[in-house]
């Protein structure tokens, strides 16, 4: 079950990457790139932060795979993906939700601080998207808006809070990953943001 | 005789690198490190990817004294340079052969998926020139024109096609790199670019 | 002694990427994200490319302390942060002198040639601010003005000269430190920079 949401998850972050390529009017192979990239890209950096190397999307074909059929699906419906958006946007808050918890899980197996964990699960969740805007030359939006990368971390929060009880720990995995999924569907309704630093 | 055209390929890269940064007019040190990260930034990626650490250029210092000699040379006859753009075209060609066909090799022997093996070579080609201009804080222009990647894709293909004929690796090695060096040329010669996928 | 020179740099580089980050009016997460890798960036890259996993910062917690207290100390005082220019430049100055040192000891650990030892020393002091401004969408401050690299530079030769006579390790590490500090602060004093390369 998690393995097909993880799925869902690299879906939504492919299309995410389609979207933002064609508004730079980008030829097909350097769509098809920045799809790979914004799908991979957090992953690929978490493995070469703690050394698992080579990275996982080297030895699992799978995301290949379902990369190439989502750009490929989004380049052929391109006209109508815009009736899409709001599953698109589901898609992606249980991606960075399931990323964030794969990337925590990786932390701990290797040995590494909470804090540390947590971070590398932000990582998984939102440096595809990073990468993605540097490529297509934007300042990444993740540094400028939403409450993205904050939901990442109360979730891993949770993770750790959690993991002190005796609880199982596919259970707490879960809550975990719903802690970031809920935060960010209030974020987005409530327009919740952070605190603004800037004096008007 | 492959070692000489490689180290062709890490000349033209060094002295495309040199002309862009020339164009922001950067400064020498600027201009330097250009030229280096273009020549040997994909390979770079490419052992970080599949962990093979120290990166090439840590190891061999060949690469560090071509791309030094290529940057001076560059710099000292700036004002002639426009005269070898030809030469310079032909060199980058050769080079993103030979690197394609090198990237490929390493991912073989790291034991990787054909597919990823054709990936990996297509970003030791490739991956120099889009750090070189995120760097210069543009738009990688592989996703915006000309067939380059695919080119070194095609080669891929050929590669893992011939490999199951019973053909010396050496024989399969040339042909492979030939193709991304004639799909190049021709695609530049006839204008051949990937379909539009834009309604106009 | 040399570990708290250490932590200057970082506290340092860590304020430099919130001064950054404020000028192109990130939300809170943007300027730590910011703050962070601009004083881990250089390390982290060193790391990656001798293989040195897991990364420096993700195995001794004393660094996310000192960047997260130098980022909210910057934040929270960020409207009399200019009176502090001086002392920050001049923090920032001990910084790239420790963190150059430090890079090439960890070459010399892992056997490179001295020139990769000098690289990776620069590499180390320099590239956290080059992530920085990449995040940023700006083209690296390093690559356009400033003897900042060249400093690096000069004082990597300084350690490799030193070694050949019979002085204490740990006083060739001290003075080429300080050969990176001196030619930064004369570079800046008198307005010294790398000859200019385009014809006016």
């Amino acid at each position: 079950m998690f393995y097909s949401l993880d799925i869902l998850g690299t879906i939504a972050f492919a299309i995410s990457g389609v979207l933002v390529a064609f508004n730079k009017r980008m030829d097909l192979f350097g769509v098809l790139i920045i799809a790979f990239v914004t799908a991979v890209g957090g992953g690929t950096l978490r493995d070469l932060l703690i050394g698992e190397t080579p990275v996982s999307w080297m030895k699992d074909m799978t995301y290949t795979y379902v990369v190439l059929g989502a750009a490929f699906f989004a380049i052929v419906f391109r006209r109508k993906i815009n009736y899409l958006r709001t599953s698109l946007f589901l898609f992606d808050t249980i991606g960075i939700g399931l990323y964030t918890v794969v990337g925590i899980e990786k932390g701990i197996i290797a040995g590494l601080h909470p804090v540390i964990c947590i971070a590398l699960g932000t990582i998984t969740a939102t440096f595809g998207g990073v990468i993605r805007d540097i490529l297509c030359n934007e300042i990444p939006v993740i540094f400028r808006k939403e409450i993205y990368a904050t939901a990442c971390i109360l979730g891993g929060i949770t993770y750790f809070l959690l993991s002190n009880f005796p609880i199982q720990n596919d259970i707490v995995f879960i809550i975990a990953g719903i802690v970031v999924i809920v935060v960010r569907l209030l974020a987005v309704k409530f327009k919740i943001a952070l605190p603004n630093i800037y004096s008007r």
